[in-house]
């Protein structure tokens, strides 16, 4: 017996993801797609990638029809809209998987600061951030699981086991990170014009992009205390991936034995993260179309410094695929179930 | 019981495809990678790709050993070498699906004239030309599959369904082919420098590229006289992906439903071609990374002739996912097992 | 004493060209850039490129106020807009470079069968074609020069010397021209999104694009009779240039030598045409920047046919680089003055 | 009465940069390019995109021979191979700008720890590091330049006034670099194969990269005492640009105004440093074949820290245009002669 599975908002990226992905999931059937701009249309009209795989017609959304059709919602729409479709639904007994950041704060205080109201507040206490190696049993029982942003995603996995074995000075944390184009979405604009980004590369809302609460949330709680760090996205000029350079201060002495060990004590069972030899650093290429995060590092005694960086795919483990790992632990599937996905290179 | 099946040749992009794929294939149990150049080294040493995905180590070419391990080979080395691999591999009684040029010409001679002397003649007559569409029942009983050249596999497919109805005028053909870097393969060249290859668009090889006896060959065999065609051979900046452009006379009067007909008749059945509506044009980003190719056309009566378009991924349907395709003809498994991959947008 | 000039419409890529490229002509004083998108910012706001290069502030577009100041302008409008504000310079007697297709028809005819109603008819007798080589001595004297399309002049300078040495079937030409994404312009659109067009190699406007009557128009006069052409063009992501693959049956026997002389006759003493050693084949990336058009052939014997190609930068030759050339022809310059632009690889 | 120039080692980047720009120096003759690898063929064999721009013949380096016929060497040979060459030339009375890392550091001892045994430690003493915003005066009356880094050049603009104010906690200095792959250089490998680098994004040489002396020297300088910096290279998927983020934390309060003036200070007379107005961020596309460096920051009061961002050409104000700007302040011209080059967007 399959789940059956909507996504609501499904014509941007991460919907088209979803819909890639789902369509090949072992154990989901993929009823419908809601789109406010193609409804009526199908998706292989807006995707042409999609011909032939599926044909389902892109329909408005009506949320009362959908409860009754499906019992898994991915939700893939611009914060304060999300909030607004998550919230029903979640009472109506659907577990969700939101991909926007309305339902990633545990604190309604943060989120108000740098996005706007929330008007859903009282689903935050039970909402489960949605990153499997930090939070797997909690999600496995959630309802209602807000699915982690794609920069967070790469720098949280970077940091995390150096914060929790406690060799990080944890006000000295840099995390510049570098995008591909994808992330920005698919809606046309001078910023994601080829001629703009092709041969350009920059840095852009520097101290100032909604991510950075979001890792400090997770940062904090893994370190017990408050975590301020300065996160600078850069775009780059390819479509996909995430490369995060992390910087912190040692508090001590450590060698590459230890941090190795850390990190596989951390990720040794998982099945998305991929520990790198000391030596080896990760590059965007690798992980392309992937679900996998691959991490390595750098110790440097000259300054007493460990640089640890981490590659993803935005919109896979950035996205869709980790929203896809996120329910099959909330169903009961294998974490990895449908997301075998295979490697590329080039 | 799976199919043991050995990569020979293993470590170039076609060779990193096959393993990719087959790796993920439900039927197929992959036992063996030779390399001259990485004996000794895992393959995820490699290409890091395939880090968690495939922990064998290349292993020099041993026929004696491989034939005692395999069921099918898979021969990913340049032409002339091939043959002297192929040959002992099919008397021993194995299934080769050769992705070299030298077991896809019918006609020693012509192989000779264009590239060289021909050591293994004899089994020129009973290698079948592995384009599936085709062929597909000759491959199902075949010992030899001579896997089809990227862009033959374009042209041919573009042009086929118009030559079996006998609308162009046959003396009329130019292809005028665009390809992405990935094939001219991953040994570094001036060529496939980055900074030579981006924002560098250029022909090659214009009226001198190998492939075009092959395109001959199966154009001449379905029109059933000798067709020249011109084939103009484009390198795009961009890694995957071959653009077929193809001009003919037309012979008389035909509609764009007549034309959609022919396709039709041609491919309907097939799993991999995706013949699109009148008014829709192909392109390279649509089919990455999968099997498919996918056709459009125009008509122009102004001129008197028409435009047929394919597109194709150079790697999975120019080379490895269509080798792949054969070995599920040749062992009686359905055409698609293993190839239902993922689509990408982008 | 130098020419004071003006560009209007000047927030475009062609716009920005022109700006880059006057501000260091030797002879030239650019003294206002109008733009209705952004009137009163300064151009280094709309280009940061041109920071410290030029503060010239966008200035609304009024003609009254442009005549008395400037002596020459470059109107680089969308076609019918520029119509409206050609007409009423020429009348005030100044010297009017258009770069939109408003003046390039001799025949009003066609121009309303492929774009609109023309409302300046009158001075479509008087405005010349401003493709130098070729029409040189009347651009000299012209009141309005009609700026070429880009895939026109790619097109043209290929086939011009074969056509008048007579060596070709004139009904056999076809012309598939790549071009980079500078071409579709500025404003945001889906196809120019860097996620849509990276990795995308496709084919567009097949049968209808509007530079077809452009290219038919000058072939036909120079042939003496009327020419259809099949042009199909393909959009390359890169940001600049064209190559152009002219493929057509040859009316004779003719050699390498003689297509080169005929190349030589035309171009010998053109500053910006170089015509490529017999064996040689342009790339847009030798030409990148600059007002150069690469020009290699290869005759094949083996189908009768010749294919040409040539290779220019879209915006530089293909638009603003050929218009600043036009205005030195208008005003007795040197024809290469201020476009002895440098080189670039990569 | 124009400087006789001669390029030693002229068909890498660098070099071809070199040969393009002094091609169009006012006051500069190219009298001769030298190259082991291409001797006796014309450079526009080597460099297509200099088809009749130079016709210069590649030459065997015969120092006799050059010192007879040029007042001026621009050495862009690999380091070690560069001592051997600039000593002789220096001794023969020559201006000597050489581009590799030889003659860059004051301390033999650093650059033998570095680099190998440095056989021409003599002349380091008299060697002026050819930064002309840091050492203008010491570089007009100089024989021997050396031509900083790429990395380096971008890391010190951005550092330098900042430390020369004293905002800074010098020890917290951490770079963190992106450049484009013409940084590695022409020689193909597998890192610079396009389909290894394109849509790939990656760290290399993280802690061992030898520009780090070379920026820590300079900086060390600027602020009186011994500092070590953190520096990350990364390879960009575009072919030239460099941008890096620097980060530090700030000694104490400052604000933008501040700041910028401690920019305009610095570089306010300077003609190739743009210093961006608060909120403005500069991207590599902004500066592509200037000499411009564009410098942007933001300060972070959360963290107490300062992100200060510079974007250079790496080919151009990384390596041959700030050559020449050497050579102009050698030889009494102005610093941007023959350097006002056209700027590019996109």
């Amino acid at each position: 017996m399959k789940v059956r599975v909507a996504v609501v908002g499904g014509t941007g990226y991460a919907g088209f993801e979803l819909v890639a992905l789902l369509q090949q999931h072992p154990k989901v059937e993929l009823i419908a797609i809601t789109s406010q701009s193609y409804a009526g249309q199908c998706i292989d009209e807006v995707f042409p990638a999609l011909r032939g795989v599926s044909s389902l017609v892109c329909e408005p959304l009506d949320l009362e029809s959908l409860v009754t059709r499906a019992d898994c919602m991915f939700v893939a729409l611009p914060h304060k809209t999300a909030m607004e479709v998550v919230a029903p639904l979640v009472r109506a007994g659907k577990r969700v998987v939101d991909l926007s950041a309305d339902f990633r704060f545990r604190d309604a205080a943060v989120y108000e600061q740098w996005y706007q109201e929330h008007t859903a507040k009282d689903l935050l206490a039970e909402a489960v951030y949605g990153l499997p190696e930090l939070h797997r049993d909690k999600i496995r029982s959630a309802r209602l699981v807000g699915n982690p942003g794609c920069y967070p995603t790469g720098v949280i996995l970077a940091a995390a086991p150096l914060l929790a074995a406690e060799v990080l000075d944890s006000d000295s944390l840099i995390a510049d990170c570098k995008s591909g184009v994808s992330g920005a979405g698919r809606t046309p604009t001078l910023a994601t014009h080829f001629c703009e980004t092709n041969e350009g590369f920059k840095a852009y809302k520097v101290g100032e992009h909604r991510h950075t609460p979001e890792i400090e949330q997770e940062l904090s709680s893994l370190a017990g205390r408050a975590i301020k760090l300065v996160f600078t996205p850069h775009l780059v000029p390819m479509s996909r991936g995430i490369l995060t350079t992390l910087y912190a201060n040692l508090s001590g002495r450590v060698n590459d034995e230890e941090i190795e060990g850390f990190y596989q004590k951390a990720y040794g069972n998982a099945p998305f993260v991929r520990v790198l030899n000391p030596g080896q650093l990760p590059s965007t290429l690798h992980v392309r179309g992937t679900n996998y995060c691959d991490i390595g590092w750098r110790l440097e005694p000259r300054t007493g410094r460990i640089i640890a960086i981490s590659a993803i795919d935005n919109l896979t483990r950035g996205a869709s695929g980790q929203a896809i790992c996120n329910m099959n632990l909330m169903f009961g599937f294998d974490e990895d179930e449908g997301l075998k996905l295979r490697v590329w290179q080039p």
